[in-house]
């Protein structure tokens, strides 16, 4: 099964959005074995559109487009693609009954406008794909042995569409094309070059699993692949590849998958029964918000005090006069006093602070722009780091965020190793 | 100017990477006027890359490739553009010595492989770019009217090739295609098709300069976008569509360009002279991260409470047990305590709370997943606002603590306009 993904918008074709659609459609469609083999993005331009839909059809089995089915009159996807299709729109009372409904609940009852009926214009002979997390339906016809299918372009509507409704329909009416299988492979403490030494005879020579190395910022991902008839099959040949790596790299702080170090810091952290706080300053808050991007957070998680300015760092975690005027609020003492007073108002095992100067204002000689210092409370004493971080105001609290939940992990692995 | 940009490479095709190239390529060509009307992506395949090169040259008159010029044997784009354009490959006496030195400076004096001299062919009557960020060149052909360009495919040395060697190349060769001038103005209350017709005729009938308008999750943007010679030129024919706009929008929330609502709320506290601090259960913190995002937060904003159990709620908030015990967490009762109780706690104007379910467990029937309670408290009294957002865990936090600020900004808005 040949796939082609046709963007649509303007914006795309202005640089003013990136195209995140297409990558996650390729992943998706990958891992069931359909084989995506060209993006193409056009504007809000029929003709262009039509020539592009054209194109896309003559080469592959199935098109799918995303964006261009909302209710303005920039909105034409759905209207080039049944023409193309040779089948005539119709008004669908089943479809203006649902867009009604969504107008109601999320507008407060008023009515539907002349633009949003449209949306309940389809093409006669099409299956529809109902829109559980917007209002335009999404469209899939067939013709001559090629399919054409219209999802919607917000990246929500685009995904709860392909999960709940297209990839059903797909694999029962073309069934699953093989499968993929991945497993991906993150480590924080060794550089790439070290990693390649350790890896390099499993990179070369292998066809399936295959195995791959990527240098991203603060990590080095390590991707492992293998296509099977069935995902089973395909995790089982994945399997010994991803225990050799394991083995070689025993010791070694790594996340799998979509998971991040906040999910690591969930698993130790439940393990050991501890419960968790943090203290924040320069980070404003990202800290405790990367801590509760994992479900289930609050079994462990209690809190983190935001304390923006001297005055509050004293107050709600009682950082003492002293230090602040001693050694300012951004030094390794500020962070060890703050995750101390974390740890005593949320009454919790560990606490993680930061303190730093995320800019663009702000530096000095001494304490440039980018410098964070993260403090870790906990039964085995209070430690403290300093790191200077690049990029704008925006990157240095991501990576110094980051990087706390990365020292609060590396802190309680360090010592329960020991013990 | 006509331009299709043509990005090559299989992980692109597979998901793995997000093609970032073309946004940046697109912006970059479009600010000197050049209009990029399609975007094609292929992967490392000599027959599908040949089809989509031929498509292109025939639709435009500039096709820019990226990717596809490094020292192995999947690397083919230059092959095949060369083939294309009727141009011999030779070996680059000048090119053999740029790779050699790279290869000497960044790996330590190793001599070159075979592969890497490889990178030293090139199409005889060729432009040829070298490479400030690598050692791959990159090529201009011309032919027939015709003109492709391949561009190395890592966005460091794309990036550096583009502003250094082709954009230079281009104004010299083709000339300026005039200049794009574009303005943004978001709007938070109202939903698209209701915008649509407030501004509809602004939509049609425009030609220069034009008016679009794209549905963003929480928000509605417009794009007012003018062509002329120079940028002061486009900028003026901007001006008179900005303020009919802005006079239909008249007591709308915008924000304009790359400004969020942080940066409104910052502008509107700094005005009045307000403090302001947050109180965060299901955001955990994600309110006062976006609220420190703006550089100079400081100035006015004193912090976030996390408080992400009852108990803490109780302790650090003063959230009454009486409260939690009738309402339970997720309530306008706690959410409008949360907030006096920030208010208190950092001794601030104005507080902002978040309370919810960001799930994806915790929903029941009365509170389902996705639930959220904001409360603003503030001189005019405490208000609170009950919304259910759609999407994953992440996705709910972040509508949650974006409109949080809204409301907040709304709050200020609404109170002073009657004051």
């Amino acid at each position: 099964m040949l796939v082609e993904l046709v963007t649509t918008g303007s914006e795309l074709l202005l640089g003013e959005i990136t195209n995140y659609n297409s990558a996650y459609l390729s992943k998706k469609l990958n891992e069931i074995g359909y084989s995506v083999i060209y993006h193409t993005t056009v504007g809000d331009n029929p003709q262009r559109m039509e020539e592009a839909l054209k194109v896309a059809l003559s080469r592959v089995d199935l098109v799918i487009t995303t964006g261009g089915l909302g209710p303005t009159q920039g909105d034409m996807t759905k209207i080039i693609g049944a023409r193309l299709m040779g089948m005539p729109l119709v008004y669908d009372d089943a479809i203006a009954e649902s867009v009604r409904q969504w107008v109601c609940i999320h507008h407060g009852g008023a009515a539907m406008t002349e633009n949003q009926k449209r949306q309940a214009m389809v093409p006669q002979g099409a299956v529809l794909f109902d829109n559980g997390a917007g209002t335009a339906p999404g469209v899939a016809m067939q013709q001559g042995g090629k399919t054409l299918v219209h999802l919607p372009g917000p990246p929500t509507e685009m995904r709860w569409m392909y999960e709940n409704r297209l990839k059903p329909w797909l694999l029962q009416t073309f069934g699953s094309q093989g499968c993929i299988a991945s497993r991906y492979i993150k480590i924080y403490d060794l550089g790439e070059a070290f990693i390649e030494e350790q890896l390099m005879d499993l990179v070369q020579g292998q066809s399936n699993p295959t195995l791959a190395m990527y240098a991203r910022p603060g990590f080095v991902e390590v991707r492992l692949t293998a296509r099977a008839d069935r995902e089973d099959q395909a995790r089982e040949l994945l399997a010994p590849l991803e225990q050799e790596v394991r083995r070689r790299l025993a010791g070694q702080i790594v996340t799998f998958d979509d998971d991040t170090m906040a999910h690591v810091l969930g698993n130790i952290v439940r393990q050991g029964g501890y419960s968790v706080s943090a203290a924040e300053s320069c980070t404003g808050g990202l800290v405790g918000s990367l801590i509760t991007d994992v479900p289930g957070a609050s079994d462990y998680f209690r809190g983190s005090a935001g304390t923006y300015c001297n005055e509050m760092k004293e107050k709600i975690l009682g950082v003492s006069h002293d230090t602040l005027e001693t050694y300012t609020a951004v030094s390794a003492q500020t962070a060890a006093e703050m995750a101390d007073g974390s740890r005593r108002l949320y009454g919790t095992d560990l606490a993680v602070s930061t303190t730093g100067i995320a800019g663009p204002g702000g530096g000095t000689p001494d304490q440039p722009v980018g410098l964070v210092y993260t403090g870790i409370s906990g039964p085995w004493g209070t430690v403290t780091h300093r790191d200077v971080y690049h990029g704008g105001r925006a990157e240095v609290k991501r990576r110094a965020a980051l990087r706390a939940i990365y020292y609060l992990v590396h802190y309680v692995v360090n010592h329960t190793k020991k013990a």
